[in-house]
């Protein structure tokens, strides 16, 4: 458990840059290093994260602090943060809950990039709303 | 080698939603699942890695199209990609031809978040500029 001043010191030292005073959130399952997802965080998200232990996110397109898996119970457990060269990414390594995808699927990354070839959409119907 | 025809489907498919008309492209090390850098890719950043097997991005600050390793040598040979669900952010699979970080590391993501504490900058000077 980190005190205020050191979360404090962490959030002045990020480089909230994208859209909305965000950094980029890459999530990484600990155990297996798949990429499950990515999102964004505010200061206030990283903060929540810090102090409960689990993932937080900003929602670019809903502009709300989002608990992952508030809705559907698949929690996602911080085990440890990296932080980039220039500040403004991080990579979250957690223990998953449950499924990270809205689709059931353990990664939001489910599909190679040629399968879109023979497809015309993208899935966003949702359980729980992608962001 | 995707024909013309493929590769503008899945230009199409995709979302391109952030800044600059992107999506985020997380790049990862094939061998050891290490997470090596994120950035952005355009359309035309996604055609040229597409085409050229080798990793394109777009510099949001910069606003332009950059090869990655242009200026260093360390060029990064995609291997494969992944799509997520709603196809506005890409994994891409790379054999490095060197340090993806422009401060030597292997990995721009060489540090825990909780270190930042203990120092009041991130390194943004650069051999290579981030972007």
């Amino acid at each position: 458990m980190m005190s205020r001043n050191d979360v404090e010191k962490i959030l002045n030292s990020l480089r909230f840059r994208y859209e909305q005073g965000t950094v980029i959130a890459v999530v990484q399952d600990i155990d297996t290093k798949d990429v499950l997802m990515v999102g964004h965080m505010n200061r206030e998200a990283l903060e929540k994260t810090l102090s409960t232990g689990l993932l937080h996110l900003w929602s670019i397109s809903r502009k709300k602090l989002w608990l992952k898996g508030e809705r559907s119970g698949n929690y996602q457990r911080v085990v440890k943060i990296l932080v980039d060269c220039d500040g403004d990414a991080l990579v979250i390594f957690v223990k998953p809950m449950g499924p990270a995808c809205h689709t059931g699927n353990r990664s939001c990354f489910y599909r190679e990039l040629r399968e879109l070839v023979n497809t015309n959409s993208v899935n966003v119907s949702s359980r729980e709303q992608p962001q």
